[in-house]
């Protein structure tokens, strides 16, 4: 529920030390926890892996990380290299401390058969019907190595000890990993791989580390990801991103600008339109717009988001909250809260979408209702969130904003189902200008003056309640207050509404399908 | 909803920096984070306050931590004392981190009126109801002084840095706190003291570490914590403790068993009694057991958690699975789960009050029920209770267990309403036989006779379906399926099944009333 969650010693916790195991020196890859100052540090990130390149006290170490299009993994690949002109004896130990699991059977062990450390534990439940849900999580994690480890640690508390983190006990006095079971302890992935390394001798590892059900699924994602699969793995990985490439490609003499534009951005939209927030019942408003981004990516992944949104639409032409992609999902947290802005998106998606494909039969798709068997075309069901949207404001005209707009934090606005949006008079404005200007050939004529009437209106209301002399408020509250006036202390000034006057200004200057 | 949390470096966090301001040498106390080996270390945990007396390189420090019996506060008294030969500099650096407050207005700041780091935030809302309730949390958090500091420090960033936790980048170098607000940092209540104390000097040091709803709050809370009144709040503290005194005192030879007997098992009784384990709505067995003790330290608490207990009874005898304290509080959690023992509790927590107060009087007492407002006397409450429980019973003359009696974690035994509990079968033995026994002289003949035709009936089936040559088994599932026995790899004994056993054939060997 929360946007972001802070970062605490231990979590994230991939951590590798590197012992000497000589003079017991230590110091940990690519820095943190032990946070030594280092002789050189590179952190390089590629198109589908991360990399850092590392040297202290003349031992290098290259720790590369990437993923599995299909797969829950980590895939992890670290290189140890003796820079020094003599032999040195090291030790090598990835530390994945993997947090609290559950009060319930948490525990670890070493798995011959896999070569890798299991924490186990089950998720409790209180609701009956919560039991039969339980039974698919995934409980355990998991680190498998594709070399055998000299040693290796599964608790938390036994490794770390009263040395902590930065000082781990158990790689103290020169000891080595304990090879023992934890039960009821805290669980932790830790190996220990003693290396013999003379000069410019070097070492190689993969581990994956990744959740999983029960031991044959590790063993089938160890089969899919270790030995010999391990560089099909990468290249699936690579050719999974290679399928977010955008469709603008440029060079010019400006190479960083080139990566941004050529790689940056549409990585961005490909991340959030191709994995829908990592959520089954994305917000209609960041689901229509990470569709839109799609556009430049992959626009059948855009007709998807069209025609999947408006097959939920309700029959009098309001968008739901949030879009459901599975069977199981349901409309959870902020989905739950009436916000006003959705059908705003829906007229941007489909000029998006249109100008990518040129698909005009789109609008002469047949869709049922959320709550009707009726099949409308995509026109008519565009036509009826506008018009919903043209119904849903007060005697003034200016839009309600109910328990909020594009803005969530925006507090205490229209709960009462009074308060109205400076911002959505002007996004109502722009996205119905976008809908006559797109269907202008195709839709119904009194339809289109209708929806111009009420753009014209909107010109003159925003002007009229709205600008303040020097810019235009954000909303006007339940209860009268105008508010982003200059005679506020706080909140003196929303960008939204000073923005987005500019672009629907802006269209009005446009001749129709010329823009 | 987990019976307990897993404890990580900066959790829970109160710990105390002394640097030697000449050497810059940094040691911390009573012990966490740095571990410094101490020259001595003791812990006196007293009967209403805790305390930690360490040295370590010359330094003395005598902390000691009570509690407010009204307010949330925690009480720190802090003492340094120089056992040097010479003078020396230090710096006492009180670190109090508070954690992730909110991704809202997240800060903090030292406020010179309070003489307190104040760190504030605002939890948010989603939905609209919450917006109300929210206002009334106590969204601060702060650490007051009754002493001004040299400096001070407000975010837990800034103050760790790189060196960590074990070695925070605010004191290394020498160097003083910065002196500064936070805001969208995590926040961190962190005071300096710098301190030129001659041979033998010693300095002292209150602590206010609280949650607050506002500044007025605060004050407030200073106003009786600090300064002239701070003898005071300690002295209500421990009056409080006093009167949760056990009934029994005894003196011995073994010093240790009469703090065991006379303090340990009192206060064990009158916390979760005092308390009702923290909850607004305890499950019904934890009310009615934390009661029961309750009658050896103040039995007017058991009379009230007796009577509060069958006002929420329902009309047909069963108990509900939670009992409600005040008006706002609902059932959640485990309290939503049936639960099948429930009023086994009724009798011996109403034994356990009669011995101790003999107010047979409250067998008269009038009641109202949940579901009705016919008033019954509680003889007639507890009457419906047992014939409740021996209705609830399968065609052998088992009782069901539905999902859950007394063991909480058994899984899965019962949920299709067949399943049957083996200890169960001997609790209501053993609640029927108490009641026998309590109210013989006052409960209608027939009722007691057809009680003690289920207490026979109880015995031989016991036997019959329960006894496995050498144990009793602990139930039989929805699937006829009988554990705790012999055969089973996992749970072949259940200690709960053979100790009432014994309790409930005991009774049977105590003749009415002489028990």
């Amino acid at each position: 529920m929360q946007p972001e969650q802070p970062y605490f010693a231990h979590h994230p916790g991939r951590f590798f030390y590197l012992r000497d195991d000589e003079s017991g020196e230590l110091f940990s890859a690519p820095f943190a926890p032990i946070k030594a100052e280092l002789d050189s540090f590179e952190f390089q990130p590629g198109l589908s892996d991360i990399k850092w390149k590392i040297k202290h006290s003349d031992i290098e170490l290259e720790i590369t990380l990437t993923l599995s299009p299909d797969l829950a993994a980590e895939l992890w690949h670290v290189k140890v290299r003796n820079s020094d002109r003599q032999s040195r004896k090291v030790s090598l130990v990835p530390y994945f401390p993997v947090g609290y699991m559950s009060w319930m059977n948490m525990g670890a062990h070493f798995d011959d058969e896999l070569n890798a450390v299991v924490c186990t534990s089950i998720t409790p439940y209180q609701k009956l019907e919560d039991y039969a849900k339980n039974k698919h999580l995934k409980d355990i994690t998991y680190l498998a190595s594709d070399v055998k480890p000299t040693h290796f640690e599964t608790s938390l508390p036994r490794f770390e000890g009263q040395g902590g983190l930065h000082n781990p006990t158990g790689l103290s006095d020169k000891r080595s990993l304990s090879d023992q079971p934890s039960h009821y302890e805290m669980p932790a992935c830790i190996m220990q791989f003693e290396l013999d390394l003379k000069p410019g001798d070097e070492s190689e590892y993969n581990f994956v580390f990744g959740p999983a059900l029960d031991k044959q699924e590790i063993s089938d994602t160890l089969e899919l990801t270790l030995s010999d699969n391990k560089a099909h793995a990468a290249a699936d990985y690579a050719s999974y991103i290679e399928s977010g490439k955008g469709v603008l490609n440029i060079s010019t003499p400006d190479k960083i600008f080139d990566q941004f534009v050529n790689n940056w951005l549409p990585r961005q939209v490909f991340y959030h339109g191709d994995t829908h927030r990592l959520t089954t019942d994305p917000q209609t408003r960041n689901y229509l717009q990470d569709g839109m981004g799609m556009a430049y990516v992959n626009h059948e992944a855009t007709k998807q988001v069209i025609l999947t949104s408006l097959s939920q639409q309700k029959r009098d032409g309001e968008m739901p909250d949030g879009i459901l992609l599975t069977p199981e999902a349901e409309l959870k947290y902020i989905n739950q809260i009436p916000h006003t802005d959705h059908s705003v998106w829906l007229t941007l998606i489909l000029e998006s979408y249109i100008n990518e494909s040129n698909d005009w039969a789109i609008l002469d798709e047949l869709l049922s209702w959320h709550d009707s068997d009726d099949e409308s075309t995509v026109l008519e069901h565009v036509n009826m969130a506008m018009r919903h949207m043209c119904g849903a404001r007060d005697e003034r005209g200016l839009p309600y904003i109910a328990q909020g707009d594009w803005c969530d934090p925006m507090n205490m606005v229209g709960p009462k189902g009074k308060g109205v949006s400076g911002w959505l008079t002007q996004a109502l404005s722009f996205a119905l200008q976008s809908w006559i200007r797109l269907s202008r050939d195709v839709n119904d004529a009194n339809e289109l003056d209708k929806f111009q009437e009420t753009v014209d209106e909107l010109v003159v209301i925003a002007d009229e309640y709205l600008w303040k002399g020097d810019w235009y408020a954000r909303g006007i509250t339940d209860d009268g207050v105008t508010f982003g006036v200059p005679e506020d202390k706080e909140g003196r000034i929303f960008l939204n509404t000073q923005s987005w006057a500019f672009l629907a200004i802006c269209q009005m200057l446009c001749k129709p399908r010329e823009c």
